[in-house]
């Protein structure tokens, strides 16, 4: 590994923008960010000062133009994405992308050449694969501790939607939310989806059906391998952030069960009661966020293959064009149909 | 309530009869069983013997012509359901029958018929609304505890297959075993079913793929209400009998576990571990069976209408059908297709 | 085995008398019972009438002098219980005797005495060691499974503490509540206790404490084999009946953890619950009842040691006795002080 | 609040030294540490590259000395803590000290006699307090959540016993490792403590106990407000890291469960399994290291007392001497025949 620290910009200073400046800053030493970009300049600056980043700007060409800076963190807005990556393989910076690349299947083929012709190292910011829960899953596969894999259910819930406005931009439940879960489910099998079934609809919030969208889903894939999965997905869980994924296999199961902010069971002389699970995915994924961009320095420090590939990137939006189109038109769709 | 014994007469000794035989001479002192048929006298004699049955018979016919029994329980194979339910309802006895009725809609449809126009009682042994953990979901329904349900999951797996030899003659996977967890899945959210889409495959033994029927099953339900449903079928789960549901609604979910032989919990130095679950019905559900018969027999002496009527091992074959038909036809198939 | 019916005789028609009168009646077909006794001869008839009991007297003379019967159970009052054994050995019965056997260890004595020179069995009833969760802790001791014990830890709390008015004769709550306890301890260790220390006090009601007793108690034990145990005990816990114990052994440790009237999790906006456990003996135990008075059968018929002896029933005293000294005089208390 | 940084020297770069000097630099913005002093000075000058610390010294004089230096915190071994808070209050530092204060009372009462004249703010390090299982546990004691507590047990094993050269010199179990179980249990009920009573032996390894010292210990605490209380502790669990707690109170029972790597069940042919617990105090208490270094800090720049003062250290030791002497003398010992 080189002993030299490794430079870094980052580009966006919202809220994953924030998490992912504070790890480098105070838990990744062998990492200096020299740079940060934000089109909200006061943004930057106070994460700036938190985090001793010598350099806010507000475009981020001028993180590209910066020859000392090897490496940039996309943090902006979905529909930057595409762009930025471009941009950032054409000046020969490494990239960490947040999810979804895009929501159009041309601009992340674009994207991606642009990181293939460069040469330059690419990681989509699936973070869950990181999270001890699913790690550990993955783990019983790999090992063979359940067997070959033969049903998979992922339930995948948020504690509330997020405002309309956002939805009517989000691309939908399946790039925004479910994207995260179809990256999941292939990754937990290690194979890769044929044919997806989606049954939905609109019970929480008819606001979000009138902007185009579903706030509930159920979606069925199914797997080269023939593994069936499932995906559960809710906008709105009233008792907070449920995420949890089971693997029957030959030999066994695994399941996981939610994270809670403490083990304690009060007992009283109505019920036997816990609090409720860490309510979202700030604080149930904390670590993973951590983990995900230790990853990519490692990664890139080491010259190796980052652990979520550009192919991944495109594949999870893939599946959420095919789940949306199956929706649609109320029948099994295969994903060579999308694509 | 009536004061005096209800007569009953018992068809089958085998399994089951044994057990509902047994309920009724150990638990409720309110009955006596007059008669047991079986053409395996051995079996019925044996039987006899240990519950305290007077008459033991070859025939059914002859507890049919037993003006003192007023009610059956007909155990026997279920190819002979649907005739012994005219014949008994044409007798005047009420009758407990378990399930299915019959393989076949028109046989169902005749059944009822005579059991309508004798105006005798008609319960099916769908045993599982009577488990405790069942009904408790339900009640959470109900009383609206966790508000409109949205989704719900149904887990239903055997420990292993049965002989191929009986696969060949149950009438397939979704009439055999998802029948059950058809019945389950309208119990719990009081609303018919309007569509169902089935993904499945043969992944447990190949045997059972060349008998023409499947052992893994993923079944999505769609109710009239809105409601979405999976059902999660496995001839085989290495861990023993899996028997869970879990509904999400819009003020909260309620999820049960499996139940175990004991609540001890085991550390070592390796792994903290528990005893395996309960293993197959005849521990899982033994309370329900006796549960069941108790309201049969309460419905016949307080004249009350059955907990499981007759329309009910309707339906549920007719889902089971149409399950099948969206296997065979890869798309998803409304009720109304099959009847 | 005998294959001829075992003959018995109940003495008490009480609470317990009443679940044995059952167990008896349906659910052990080598037993019939033959005749049951009680001062209240109304109790004993309506028992009489569900169970099938042929004979129902006011005096238990007439049961030990009817030759047909060959054992006894004494579920009356434990008053009672020494002077009834000596006239059960003195008859010839085999005997099954509720806890505790007396108050006083001259008592005590001279029933074992009776028993021993009479030749006949003695069991007495400490049902709590053929629970299920009992049970498998004793075999994870016995099997080695958590290597040498060194640690143990009971917890046994009521519902809710009886009327004063049973207190005052109750013989306190060592020899009342504790009882089952000590035994416990005894059972799951195999070992003797050598010494106990007693700290306690009147938390729950102040009658209670008028009345002479305590209500809350928290004894140490020592064992022979340098053991350290401890026990809990409280006259309330609002959630209802708490009965747990854990061990920690050389290779790992094994704890149970009380059982519920069903599996069933309820997530909603403020909190995760379940319903409070199974709230009192006759629910919890309901099995253990009916296996102690099996296991009582089975050794009669077999001519086999009883499971739990006479000398069980006069260490447990001794411990009480014990334990309440150390609580007088605020010290260690050695049982050999005592006795 | 003081918006300046606040200047923190370090004494003792060792495992726990280490921990606090990370929380300083990659945690708290707020706080600059100017100095790391130990004798090591490869260990020293090694944490100082990784924190960011700009000077490196061998002695703790040099950090007294300097006037910019506004607090200290002492991570050095036990046998200095008492000298080296003299030194820090007479240099007007606030000071934070590991536990214990010393093994000595006339130390202790040096020690805080000086922090009392020189008006500086102690806390010591029972970081357990900040743990969020424990605080829950508090938090349901202060809030009346489980009404007002009767029985308390905390659970307190380690994975496996220090070298027995550590043991020599640790001051006894008592002193090095009930130590943080007796402030768990003052912090818990928020009374004192008032007579102990030790019962203990040498399970694990022989040569402890001839070091003069136990392995296995079960002590008994009578609070003055009534409340009995018991601390389990083991030098030794197969499984790991046992620490747990549990309170009775009038309205119902509050119990915390260890913490595992992950959430995941494996269910196999042969049992139903987890991982093992967190296996030692530094992956288990991580976040209450932090948290105490964080309320110290707070506690400092905001001129507030600090959450775990000296006399919280002082009484720790003298339950834990009085625990010894219980052990010695085989009887219950009060608090003040030892102090």
């Amino acid at each position: 590994m080189s002993t030299k620290q490794l430079n870094v910009g980052i580009i966006g200073a919202g809220r994953i923008g924030k998490v992912h400046a504070e790890t480098l800053a105070f838990r990744l030493p062998e990492v200096r960010t020299l740079a940060i970009a934000d089109v909200n300049r006061e943004a930057a600056q106070a994460l700036a000062a938190r985090c001793g980043i010598p350099t806010v700007t507000e475009s981020s060409a001028a993180i590209f133009a910066n020859p000392q800076i090897e490496a940039v963190l996309i943090c902006s807005s979905t529909n930057t994405h595409a762009d930025l990556i471009v941009q950032a393989a054409q000046a020969g910076k490494h990239i960490f992308c947040e999810k979804p690349i895009a929501h159009d299947l041309g601009q992340i083929d674009r994207a991606l050449a642009a990181v293939e012709q460069a040469g330059v190292k690419l990681q989509i910011g699936f973070n869950r694969r990181f999270d001890a829960n699913f790690a550990r899953v993955r783990q019983a596969v790999v090992s063979g501790e359940i067997g070959t894999p033969r049903l998979m259910h992922i339930v995948s819930r948020d504690p509330a939607p997020p405002p309309v406005s956002y939805i009517r931009v989000s691309g939908g439940i399946f790039l925004d939310m479910t994207i995260h879960d179809f990256d999941m489910a292939r990754f937990l099998i290690g194979d890769e989806v044929e044919e997806v079934y989606t049954s939905g609809g609109v019970m929480v919030d008819p606001e979000i059906g009138k902007a185009g969208d579903l706030d509930t889903a159920l979606i069925v894939l199914r797997f080269r391998n023939g593994v069936i999965g499932t995906i559960d997905n809710s906008r709105q869980a009233a008792y907070g952030y449920d995420q949890r994924v089971e693997i029957l296999g030959s030999l066994g199961s695994i399941a996981t069960a939610n994270c809670y902010p403490n083990q304690a069971v009060v007992s009283t002389g109505t019920e036997v009661r816990q609090d409720l699970p860490l309510n979202f995915f700030m604080d149930r994924y904390t670590e993973s966020f951590a983990s995900e961009v230790r990853a990519f320095v490692q990664a890139v420090r080491e010259d190796q293959p980052t652990r979520v590939a550009g192919i991944d990137g495109l594949v999870a939006v893939v599946m959420g064009l095919a789940a949306r189109k199956s929706y649609d038109e109320h029948r099994p769709v295969r994903l060579d149909e999308v694509r």
